[in-house]
Order: C-alpha cells, then structure tokens, then sequence
C-alpha cells in the first residue's frame, strides 16, 4: 500500500540536526575526508575523523554516530574500523557502513564480512556493492551479479535487512531506503553527480548525522539520502561541470530550507504487503 | 598601554614573504593536506609535506619553517611529528603547533605534552584547545573547562607562554596573539568559517609561512593570523554558502594588496602591565 | 624535421577515452587525491585508489592502466608502489611515475631507483625532477643541476627514455614529451597553474587514462599532457585567482570539444634526426 508524498518530513529533522548538531565519528577514506567534513559542517553536524585504534575507545563515546567508510583500506585502519564498530555497539550509538568496492579484492570482502557481523544500523552503497554484499552471506556464493539492475539490488537490500537487521540504502537514479516492510524512494539526484568522487561517500556521512539524532532510524536515514540527492540536484542545476557541481553542493546543503524542500523533494514511502 | 593600530606592518610581512617564497614542511592531517598546501600556494610560499621518520633528517633542514598539525594521528605518524619538532630545534628552525582536539583522547593528550616540551615557536588554537593544553601542565589537572571563555583561554596563553617560550594564538570571533607582556588582537574573520573545515589549520599554516621570515616572530605570528581571518572575512563576504567561502580564500590570500589591508585589517596591539 | 600541428589528433583520443571509460588504478599522495579522482573522473575515466599490497593482487588486474606518485611516502606505501609496479609488468598494463620531489631525500631517491628499474610507461615530471632522475644512473652522481634549463631536462629525458624505454614528459612553460626520435611540445598551459597544489599530479593521472586505451602510448601520453595544459588554461582564463581555477579545471576537461582543441591548442611535433 503505497502511502502519500511527506510522510516523513525531512524538514522537522533537518531543523532538529541544526539545531542538536551532533558529532560524528568518522573512519573514511582519504579521497573524500575533507568533502565529508565540509558536507556535515554544511548540513549542520559537527564532524571527527579519528582512526586510530589507541584513541578511538575515548572518541566514540563523545559522538552520537558513527560512520565506517572502507574506500581506502590498509591492515591498520580496520583494525580502527572493526574496534570503531565494536565500541559503537558496545555504546548503543547508531553507526552507518559505507561498503566502498565490495567485491574487488579479498581484503576488502573479508573486512566487510566482519563488519557485517557487527550489525551497522544503516548500510549504504550503489546496487553492485550492495548485491556483492548480499552475496558474501550466501552459500556457494556466485560473485557479483553481472546484471545490477535495480530489482535485483532490492532483493539484495532486503536480504541485508533480514539478515543483519540493518536499514539498507541502494543508490541510483532513484534512491532506495528498505527496512523490514517499509521502503522509501527518493526520486532526486542528477547524473552529472557520477563525476564528481565521493557523493555516494557524502550521502552515508549525511545519513550518519541523521541517525545521530536517535528518533527513528529509518525516517533519518530517508532524511539523510533525500538531503543528498536533493542538493546534488540542486547544485548540478547551477553548474557549468563538476568542479561547480561540488562547490554548490555544500552551499545548497547549508541553505536547505522549508520552501525548497517542499517544492523539489520527490519521496514515496510504502508499506509491502510480504 | 594600547598602542596605535597599524604599528605591525602586515603588508610588508607579506610583501616579504611573496619575495621570499619560504619552503614550509608540514606535518598535518589528513583532511586539510590539501587545503593547507594550497593556502601556503596562494599566499606566496612554498608547501613540502613529508611525515616519514624515514625521510625528515633530510627535508627539515631545507624548509624555513615546520608546521605541526596533529588532527588525524596514529602512532607511526606521532613518530614523525616529534622528529620533525626536534629537528626543527637542532636545526633553529622556527615551528608551529595546532593542538586539534587537545583533551579529546589520552593519545592526543600525550602527543601533545611531548611535542609542548619542544618548545613550540608558536601555539595556535581555539579557546578549548587552548586550555586543554595549559591544563596538561598542571598538578591534579581538572579537564577541560566547559566555560571557555575568551578571557580564562587568554590566561591559560599567558600561562602556556610563561611555561614553553610560546607565542600563544587562541582563534575565535577576536583572534589573540600572545608573547610576554605582548598582546594583539585581530578583529576580523567571519561566522561562516566555522562552516569551513580546517580553517584554523590553514591559520597555522599561513603563520609557519610567515615565521619562516625568522624576522620577528611575534609580528610574523600576528601577520599569519591576520591575512587568514581578512582573507576569510572578505571571501565570506562573496559567497552563498561555505563552498563557495572555501574558493574565494584561496583567490582572496593571492590577491590581497596594502590597500585592502589599510581598509579592513581590524588589528590592535597592546602592552599589559605585568 | 618538423611535423605539421595536428598529427596526432588528441579529440580522437579523449573521444576514445570517454568511450572506453578506463579503470585508472592510483597510488598517489594524499595531498592530490580527492583532485586526482576528479580529474579522472571530469575527462571520462574511472579512478580506484588501492594502496595495500594486500589488495593490489586483485585490483592491478582489473585495471587499464597504473598511475604511481611519490608525493607522500613511508615505507609501507613504498610496499604497495613496488608490488603495483611489478603487477603492472606481471599484467602487461601501462604504468605512469610521477617522482614527486625527486632529489630531496634518501628515502625518495631509493623508492625511485627501484620503480625505475621496473620501466615505467610514461615518466612525468618537472624539470628539477627529471634530472634529478637522470642522475641516479650515474656514476659519481653530482647532484640535482641546480640550472635546471630545459636543455638540460630535456637531455635527461632523452637518457632515461635510452636508459629505461620510458616515455619522458617534461612540465614546465613548454611541455616536453621525449620518446626515441620523437618529441612533442605543448605550449599551452598558465603560470597561475603554479599557484594550485597538484596539477602536476593531475597530467600524470590523465596520461595514465590515456595510456589505458593501450593503442599508441606516445600519442597517449602526449594527449594526457595536452588535455591537461589546455584545461588549466582555459580555467586560468576564467578565474580570480588560483581557487576558481582549480574549479574550472574540472568543468573545462568536462567540457573539452573538438572545436576548442581546433581553436587553441598548440602543440607540435617532431622527428629529432639521431
């Protein structure tokens, strides 16, 4: 049963954010830590980004979330990420996974395996990170569907879900968010954003100070890629090329009001009868 | 004893500085590197940015100054950093300390009392940094004083100033710079900024730049903090959001001329009766 | 004997390029990541940015081209620059060195000389580099020249294209590009480019998309630095200083027709009579 536009009101939880600003615990990577610091300022959270396993049992405590971003892994930085993850359930913070090339290498299936099993509250990635994901989990597992058509992604989404009880974000042209019988889709969001790196990478640091908040994970996750997506949208509509898309996208996301988000957000949210 | 405004020349620190092209090594994080080196760029010096233990016997002793910058540490990174303090003193280098998130962690916290110990040339921080580190020096510390007030942040300077040698630099809505009975005050900067991520560490930056001059330390200080705050000011003053704060810096640092400064620069210095 | 303007036709290469959307595998430095990423991703290519040898088995092979920049090094990263290197030769996949601040330590100086004796593609850097280079293979080595003329450079480029087969592009006011007889100049580009961080670590990243299309390494290298240098002009054409030319730059490789190659590219090539 399909459930009208604004249910959720991504306003009243954007307001909420600027007005709580949370801390949140970043583990990324180095291509995109100054625009994921530079994204939470903007959106009205205040960023960390510690990843050394002889600091990070004093800083998780402090945040109100956590997020693990795995694009550029070493030994020494999951062993951060895995004891990040561990310390944020030990704390009951809520902690979004980024999974950045699931299905590249047998280090970064393997760091994912074990992240997994520390049940994330949000995971987040495009559909072919998400069906490798799904995957890993699965007898005989098959390697990365070829296909990546977005029906096979739900699936995969929802496979997660079940399986980890985490929310599971699958990025596209349009946006999925799935957690037990709800889905929302998020209809924003411009191709020109595939050229610039790490908007995916911005969508789950958004979705982490969302989350922060600590109402209703689900609404705050939808809240966090709908913000994204819009902005992005927003700002490749005043861009002449990437380089400005990025440069926009920080100031769409601070000036983000009521009105705006009103006339341009395209959400659904359902119910599926299972 | 206030004295007039203007007694520092800050364009002719500048004017020396784009003639000198001092080479700054530093030490910094992750998130701002690029930031860091394209600020030193654009106000006329010249960025190195080595951190192996392996390779700063050889690189220090070229550079004119070292900025030390410890926001995303790790042990082998903490390494560097205190070789390069110490080569920076056997070599009479002058080097700048930015404390990011002093008393966030017991890691940070004994880095810091390590590198404090090598006398910094200049300390530069925010209120709460400020004090976190004047803290370390005290028998039966009490944490962070939640209060942070501009003038409890001005004391504990003072007091790190007395304890260290340091020229003392506590960021905020009026910047101070602190050395013996010697105070400055700049007046300017933005609400903005705060948007930006790392702009504090691009003002130790821009202050190692300056105190490569090895002219007058003091003033050389002052100057880093002035053109940082101005050239933020001003590139607040052209944006719609923190993207575009960020852009205009870097243009506003290369363009700023004596005329700009005699027109804007809000800087005071003063003599205290001690 | 001079050869005409236009014998290499590099729309048709980036077309290809834009076409074939390369995997460009980056191990590079954290200072140019984030710009590296976007410049691969603004010209039409696809980055990955593995640095763990204990990925690089699975990744180096998916790859159409390496891209390796010292930039910022210690000695696990050396680990990772070998092993790609090596992978590279193992896979018969073209690879690009940037040897970033050659000269100025040991530590780079060592890392050099052995990724050199595993023959890179394509060798670029500036002239102060170049020689730098040239000068390992010497016996009683004398130093980086400090005269640093072009016709030194490109005397050294000419001795390691003999030395290791390498291509050798040389940046500066004119780019060099050296391979056995051949030589092509690019007289594009701007002195405000100087002034942004990595634009250097930019060509090389866009020679290695180029040479990933695997049909003229020469003619591909030679598009990577000619792409680059008309780019960066343009922007510079455009901007206030250098943070709106490192904007531009990505808007301007995103953007780059057939017209305005036509219209303002200078580039000539010639056969060097041996």
């Amino acid at each position: 049963m399909k459930t009208k536009n604004m249910e959720i009101s991504i306003y009243r939880y954007l307001k909420e954010l600027r007005s709580a600003v949370p801390l949140v615990q970043n583990i990324t990577n180095y291509v995109v830590m100054n625009n994921t610091a530079n994204a939470l300022l903007a959106v009205g959270a205040s960023p960390v980004m510690v990843h050394a396993k002889e600091e990070l049992n004093d800083v998780v405590p402090l945040a109100s979330a956590v997020v693990i971003n795995i694009g550029t892994l070493s030994p020494y930085w999951i062993e951060g990420m895995l004891q990040a993850a561990e310390l944020a359930r030990e704390h009951k913070k809520p902690w979004v996974l980024d999974p950045v090339g699931a299905g590249i290498s047998g280090l970064r299936n393997q760091a994912l395996k074990r992240l997994l099993h520390l049940n994330p509250t949000v995971i987040r990635g495009n559909a072919s990170e998400i069906l490798a994901l799904d995957n890993f989990g699965r007898a005989g597992g098959k390697g990365v569907d070829s296909t990546e058509s977005s029906d096979a992604a739900l699936n995969a989404a929802r496979e997660l879900n079940r399986r980890y009880g985490s929310i599971v974000c699958v990025s596209g042209e349009i946006d999925y968010i799935v957690s037990g019988d709800r889905i929302a889709r998020v209809a924003n969001g411009d191709p020109l954003m595939q050229k610039v790196t790490g908007l995916g990478c911005t969508s789950s640091a958004l979705i982490g100070a969302f989350i922060g908040l600590g109402q209703n994970a689900f609404e705050e996750a939808v809240s966090g890629v709908a913000v994204t997506s819009l902005a992005g949208q927003l700002a490749a509509g005043k861009s002449d090329g990437p380089g400005t898309l990025q440069l926009h996208l920080y100031d769409c996301l601070y000036n983000l009001d009521q009105e705006t988000l009103d006339t341009h957000l395209k959400l659904e949210t359902d119910v599926i009868a299972s």
